[in-house]
């Protein structure tokens, strides 16, 4: 396959401009050999995740991000909808409850951390807090500043005790927004995921386009890299997120555990 | 008072020789003036706990760490028993359980910090991960060091998060030890607090010292402090615990919530 991963890949400390960035594009494939390509990523994804189930030291977790209507729901169903849901979790994040803000910002996050051999999805996430926290200023501006430091110290203490992390932003125009957002006004079977509070948020796009940026500059690291997924042709996207996940467990040097007995020795009765 | 409470705090970055300080030590006070004080701070600090309910904005955790029977569980007794305990947790943590180990170190620690408003108490606490886990092997080494960094992260967090953390260790001398374990052995009421690992223990009792060296050159800050409490005398270390909670809530800055409403406008019906 052409895709090279990395080419989405933000380098750590790396300033972006996102506007720059293609939210249409294929990797320079046809449609059919992409989805070819991506069924054969979802078996090794399958086998994979079996693999670091059984290993049981280490675990992953996905990061997914993105303006409203960029698709991360339908993300989640066409990557990890095929995966053995015994071992894959997916957290939604909302408006925190009162519990939840009489805490830290990463109290509930590191809640639904996954467990060892288990893969966490989490839909939105501890990045809200520097994203429409921001825009929005819900928090002092010396808070916001701080909480970069606190996520990457935060990802590099899960890193190192054995959570791989993985952030993908999913990348679209505000044009791809509007007609995505109309099209659940005109559906009465999409107008469930429309909420009058998104067109307001749309008004601010710039602002969280910049509010992105930095978050792409000060939390992009080596260790737990983010990803900006050109997500307007959804097979493009699908095979870019598969690619990362299968590349980044395949580096993971899991392992099926060595059995304490010789299986020869064992008489089932 | 006489009493400096700096003069027991670990400054940052200093490497400290735990054996050269004072395990029995009465301040130069007599006892019955040093009862009489105490008792009025737990006075402030009953009116201070009430402060930091009532505002609401910011939390205390207190961290109690000491080599066993060293009285953590007298000195919660004795200085946190009084306390309102609708806004005071007191939280003991033993070995991990499955599911805990299933996590990063400080997965079950988050969970139980305490919310706004509130004083949190652990007994034992994240640093048995750099003490019992050092002394006993039980990580590998690069996983010990880079915790100390993982811990400072975590607690600087929590500070600019509105958390603040006072962390005592209760200093006895390894003969005072033996006298209270067998004080245990011997009384049918206390045998309950016994554990024959308790002697394995001990026998590592220079090991456990030298990682405790370890957690105060690392992990004392000048937000964070650590205290090295003279613990045989229990009333001085219940003494001197209380001035620190004292003069901590005192130095953070709490306030009445100003009301929304002008109560001369109110009848009650």
């Amino acid at each position: 396959m052409s895709i090279n991963t990395r080419d989405y890949m933000v380098p750590e400390g790396k300033s972006i401009e996102i506007d720059s960035l293609p939210t249409k594009y294929d990797g320079n494939l046809e449609r059919e050999e992409g989805l070819e390509l991506f069924n054969e990523l979802l078996l090794k994804l399958r086998d994979l995740q079996e693999l670091l189930y059984a290993d049981s030291s280490k675990s992953l977790l996905v990061v997914l991000q993105a303006m409203d209507a960029a698709g991360k729901d339908s993300t989640i169903r066409n990557v990890f909808g095929p995966i053995n849901p015994q071992g894959c979790k997916v957290v939604s994040f909302k408006g925190p409850n009162s519990v939840e803000l009489a805490h830290d910002f990463l109290w509930r996050i590191h809640q639904n951390v996954p467990r060892k051999g288990h893969i966490g999805v989490f839909n939105r996430s501890h990045y809200e807090d520097v994203l429409i926290v921001k825009v929005r200023e819900l928090a002092p501006k010396e808070t916001i500043t701080q909480r970069y430091n606190h996520i990457n110290a935060f990802e590099s203490m899960l890193h190192d005790e054995g959570t791989r992390i993985i952030k993908f932003f999913l990348h679209i125009s505000k044009d791809y927004q509007k007609v995505k957002l109309q099209r659940r006004l005109d559906n009465p079977d999409k107008l469930w995921k429309f909420c009058p509070s998104d067109v307001q948020e749309r008004t601010r796009w710039e602002d969280y386009q910049k509010a992105y940026e930095a978050v792409f500059e000060k939390c992009s690291t080596e260790k737990n890299p983010w990803y900006i997924v050109p997500a307007e042709r959804k097979w493009f996207r699908n095979l870019l997120v598969a690619k990362v996940m299968v590349e980044t467990l395949e580096s993971m040097d899991l392992k099926y555990p060595t059995a304490q007995f010789d299986p020869k020795t064992i008489v089932i009765p």
